[in-house]
């Protein structure tokens, strides 16, 4: 039966359900979709001066995004003062019970009590050590071991807890999540990434990971953790559930968020995902994550899970403005942290790919529990690491007053007045000496076991283990420093600046620069860093020591290997992700990219009315290709769009369900206008409306520098290559990919996806 | 003579000079230029192997960029600091002068003077009133029209001088420049803007203009004060000279740099860059942007032009937190800020417009001295409008402590115990209710004079009025909360929050809040706006507020009208910048778009072996198209390269002169080998080299949201429209504003430039 044209035209006008979307791991076209979404916002535009009610729905579909932000903002902050809270609450677990409550941690059990004396907050009967609990005493090797086993057995057991979840419900939940959110913010699409299991089992195993008292941090996942949460909200507003570049808007907000409320920094969580993470962040988005920043974060204090008002994980204040001359011990924090982030790198990507190659991956519960216990064994002993690492960076950053008991401050207090409020140089007592040496045992232990920690079937952040690394060098580093200056003032570098009785050196602020250059080598983070440490502090007085050292750190790292930890993982696993940062300066031209090469057989290309839908089926069979051109014809090759091969797969189908008459011998036509066919044949079948009618194409005598470059700023899937007007090749994101893979001599097919 | 042919390509092969640069007005080809640059990158990466000297300039060739950084941010901060130093002084002179000797300041003066209470710091008697000096006596009207005068006579002396000098060297220097330099940053070319002689004349005129009592502030012309400091600095580096585009990215480092001296804050600095001027942003310009603005802060700091070592213009710190309900004054005074920003837009437009068209602009000095001489008068008695904008908005800033001389600061203390550091709320005395009339004066003032005010022939800057109607607004809104609550406790509103002896209205957060607001509204900043004020309160806590006021603001502005007052001016003086931030959202498509319309004569081409000189000469006087599509024949129109008309002209005249034998009949020739010349006819001139070979084409139904989206993203010039492979039109920059200014109803004709 043939269909008259009008209903013909009909049935074709009505998009087939399926054509426009992407199939899991495969790149998207932020052209089509920014196109699509600005014809959605025309249409609603030009329905809004027609009825109120159009009106209406016009102004909430503007303020939609604003809405969405906002409850993005409300539940990360709320996760994340859970996360906080829990993991507070299990780390004490490993050390004791509460007896007034089994849900108290230590320092919330011991305010409710009204025995604690000012001086040792943290002592009190209510809470039990296991020892206490079990033996009955606190005293001797007995009791010590008892604890040391408990600790190890808690360990154990929350980490095997959390590897089994992800295991068994979201295999997705595991690492950082950094490299994979920089790949899918890029356009490329991982399906359950971001999903609501995923979101579950990355919240209660990150409480795990961390209070089981790995080498790990919640900073990365909690990142992770607000990039689900912006996707599941996505959901409930179809402008940004039907857009996948739209719904990259809201992640790269969200990734702000994650930040802001992992250090309380929602300017340095705006420029972390800036920086870092985005790939398109239009002004629009910056101001939209500055909101939804400030509101986690708001939401995060009003939680108060640290239990001092205070926005901030670690609250610093100084007292001492810094000398000049003392750039020169930040600027070797700066190299130090440089190295480390290397080295870090490089050991940490060689292990990852000894565990994808050989035998150790196929254990991912035993390599979990064997680094736990090792974790615990050494970390118990030591106070410096048995406690949590944000502890313990909360206590290296600490400037040392009159009051502090920490061993840390342990100076030697003849000579000071107790009314100052400014504390001079002091000799350094004995508890400062253990210190150090402990210090340094720690430091030795965080930089091996860190390597072999990130990257396991955990939720693991890199950000506290880095901080807490150049912590206790800068720390060490710090106390030298003062030390040096109070018995040898006489100096010439120390004459003038730091004469006796003056507070000239913080080995706070050392911790605080050595923290920062750490990360930096590890993240190659620039302003960000800087602003996230600002923020920490509060002070501008302290900006130009942490970019020293943020700058020395990236510039040694740099001319080591240009590759930030997210970068090299994201290579490792073959994502399709094209580096913005990274200049493409080889000289090659577009036509030695693509394909096809010489020796190759010609591109595959369909003509705008001459196949059957015969032919066409049998090219999708024969090639894999994810697109095809559609030229005028074989001998002119002059182009006139884009085929997908979903969409041609799917319309076909389509149309020999839904269509009658459609057969292998229809023709299939990609012009406006169709000819009248002969009334013996059957049907024609016309496909221009899933053709793209404005490929991009380049001449094959373009550089490819600009190709890239194109590329990357529109994000582009595919891009066509002509010479003189006629089609010759096409180049897409893979072939690049390849290309620069190929040029900084890697396995090009390490590349895995579309 | 026939040359042989290795002797003529190598003739050839020597770049033309002149070839690849610019005319004054007209638009850079960003992909040209930032192709150059990665072309000698390389030259440079590749050249750096082969010696140890080559490998120096190589390190010294990456460094240059920072070590520009280094001096533009020394070079800006040392000119901020003698700006703000001699304006000081000279606002001084106005009312007196130090005996100790003329070139103090009245604070200055009297600090040097050992008679001065700390109640009175501002009287000291070497400092003379100009009627103390004259007629000996301060007291009476006599000596109060005395002072009168003076003050009248000298703001008519600085606004003469300035006024004179911007015209007699360099009218470049008048205005805020921030409008110019967003169209420069966006690739255009004004020679001569950020020149030497701008510098210079700017740096005294803003002096003098500032110092005169005008309505204006210093913090536009500090930005462009900063890019001339970079521009000039440029010339030492052939890398920025010779490159539009590295320049570019110098100058939006630049623009980072001027805000961060105008307000001491080095990261709102760098985001208002980001956000507002820049055009093309990189990541690692924002690193090295802000590192400049760093060095600049603390340049400017360590000359200390405000006396108190701070590195902010206003210090504010208060002691209460604010309550949630207040939010609704918040949002009152973001409301106010919307509704001035867009009446100041319109009734500045409407002026300037009127100052362009009639005889108003023929008489700059006129305007310029009746201006001044109106604000010297009404200004004088009033004392909030007689001192400088930044002193008023400081004091209005202020939280009233106990000691605070000021007239907003005298409040009933009676039930106030002294050793209290907390203030509470107390009833207002008669002094602040005279300030609030004064105030409200002062508001209405501000608001009309700024309005004829900006645009005139001085450096003028918009940010100090602005922030200093919304400071009255707030200061007067907040004083008025704060008696209202004092006195009605017992409302609803008020209950539970602020009862009687607490203190529970901040004033000077009002004014802070309003101030925030108003600029808002005629800037449309956002992030940069609230972190600004962020860094001038060092207080994650007032945020919140400031968000909320920012955010109302922007969406009652953008309700009004859509353009911001620096959008506003560009569009008024006709510059080809193409807005970032506003979406295309009209269905056009490039056919609709493109040149030669359907009634128009074919487009002009060039055949790529077919043409001679004397038919490409008459071509080029035939028409003023700036560039000519390369075809492979006129039959076939399928697209080989572009060339630009100004190196067709160079490149012609050289030959003309340099190569012998070319003459009108001599065949021009684009192609990559030149068929052998019959022996009679005169030698062929190839002009490959010059050609473009890689045009941008886009076919002629993709969408014109698309193509401006390519525009913008690629920075390009012009674009080819293909119909199925051939040749159909172009599209140029300037076609695509007229189309947008056609679509938005206005003269397609007002946009002036290429």
């Amino acid at each position: 039966m043939n269909l008259p044209l009008s209903s013909l035209m009909d049935l074709l006008d009505e998009p087939v359900p399926g054509v426009g979307t992407y199939e899991d791991f495969n790149t998207i076209d932020w052209v089509r979709e920014k196109s699509k979404d600005r014809d959605r916002h025309r249409e609603i535009t030009s329905k809004s001066k027609e009825s109120t009610w159009a009106l209406v729905k016009s102004v909430s579909d503007a303020f939609s995004g604003w809405l969405l932000m906002l409850l993005i903002g409300l539940m990360s902050g709320a996760l994340a003062g859970g996360i906080d809270i829990s993991a507070h609450w299990m780390t004490d677990l490993k050390e004791g019970v509460c007896l007034n409550g089994f849900w108290f941690n230590h320092e919330h059990c011991c305010w409710t009590s009204n025995e604690t004396t000012f001086q040792e907050r943290d002592k009190c009967p209510q809470w039990k050590s296991w020892a206490e609990l079990i033996i009955g005493t606190t005293e001797g090797p007995f009791a010590y071991i008892m604890n040391y086993l408990m600790y190890v057995c808690w360990a154990l057991l929350f980490s095997f807890l959390a590897v089994s979840l992800v295991r068994a419900f979201a295999p997705y939940a595991c690492g950082s999540g950094i490299p994979e959110i920089k790949t899918i913010l890029s356009g490329f699409i991982i399906r359950g990434y971001l999903g609501k299991w995923t979101l579950l089992i990355k919240t209660v195993t990150l409480v795990l990971a961390v209070s089981s008292g790995l080498s790990l941090g919640k900073e990365g996942p909690l990142v992770h953790v607000a990039c689900c949460c912006a996707n599941i909200l996505c959901h409930l507003f179809t402008k940004y559930r039907k857009n996948e570049a739209k719904r990259r808007e809201v992640l790269s907000a969200a990734a702000a968020v994650g930040v802001s409320v992992a250090f309380g920094a929602p300017i340095g969580g705006v420029l972390f995902s800036l920086e870092e993470v985005s790939y398109y962040f239009p002004l629009k988005t910056l101001w939209r994550s500055f909101f939804a920043a400030l509101v986690a974060a708001f939401t995060l204090r009003s939680i108060n899970p640290f239990g001092n008002s205070r926005l901030v994980l670690f609250y610093v204040e100084f007292h001492t403005p810094w000398h000049l001359l003392e750039l020169i011990p930040f600027i070797l924090l700066g190299i130090f942290g440089g190295l480390w982030g290397a080295f870090f790198i490089r050991a940490n990507i060689a292990w990852c790919r000894r565990r994808k190659t050989t035998w150790l991956g196929r254990y991912p519960v035993l390599e979990v529990l064997v680094v736990t216990a090792v974790t615990a064994v050494v970390a118990f002993p030591n106070s410096y690491t048995r406690t949590s690492t944000s502890e313990l960076i909360s206590e290296l950053f600490n400037d040392c007053g009159l009051l502090d008991s920490s061993k840390l401050c342990n100076y030697d207090n003849a000579n000071v007045t107790k009314s100052s409020n400014e504390l001079p140089d002091r000799p350094a007592g004995a508890d400062v000496y253990t210190a150090m040496w402990q210090l340094s045992l720690a430091l030795v232990f965080k930089m091996l076991i860190t390597v072999v920690t990130f990257g396991m079937k955990v939720p693991s952040g890199l950000f506290i283990p880095s901080l807490a690394v150049g912590a206790i060098a800068g720390r060490l580093l710090g106390i030298g420093m003062e030390q040096l200056a109070y018995y040898h003032h006489d100096w010439v570098i120390f004459r003038g600046w730091c004469s006796p009785g003056a507070d000239c050196i913080t080995p706070g602020l050392y911790a605080m620069v050595g923290a920062a250059a750490c990360l930096g080598g590890v993240t190659r983070m620039t302003v960000s860093l800087v602003v996230i440490m600002f923020e920490l502090t509060g002070g501008l007085e302290y900006i130009v020591p942490l970019m020293a050292a943020a700058m020395t750190s990236k510039w040694v790292a740099d001319a080591i290997g240009r590759e930030s930890i997210y970068e090299a993982h994201i290579r490792l696993n073959g994502y399709p992700f094209l580096e913005a940062k990274e200049e493409f300066s080889h000289k090659t031209l577009a036509m030695d990219v693509m394909r096809p090469r010489r020796s190759d057989p010609p591109l595959s290309v369909l003509t705008q009315d001459g196949m059957t839908v015969g032919d066409v089926e049998s090219l999708i069979t024969d090639t894999t290709y994810s697109g095809f051109p559609v030229v005028v014809s074989h001998e002119s090759q002059r182009l006139v769009g884009f085929v997908l091969r979903r969409d041609l797969i799917i319309s076909i189908d389509n149309a020999r369900q839904r269509q009658d008459g459609i057969v292998s011998a229809s023709r299939i036509f990609f012009t406006e206008y169709t000819p009248p066919q002969p009334p013996s044949s059957p049907p024609p079948l016309k496909l221009r409306g899933i053709m793209d009618l404005s490929p991009f194409t380049v001449t094959d005598l373009t550089a490819m520098d600009i190709v890239v470059d194109i590329f990357r700023k529109l994000g582009l899937r595919q891009c066509l290559i002509t010479h003189n007007g006629r089609l010759l090749g096409i180049i897409t994101k893979k072939d690049i990919l390849k290309h620069v893979a190929q040029i900084a001599n890697r396995d090009p097919d390490s590349i895995l996806f579309n």
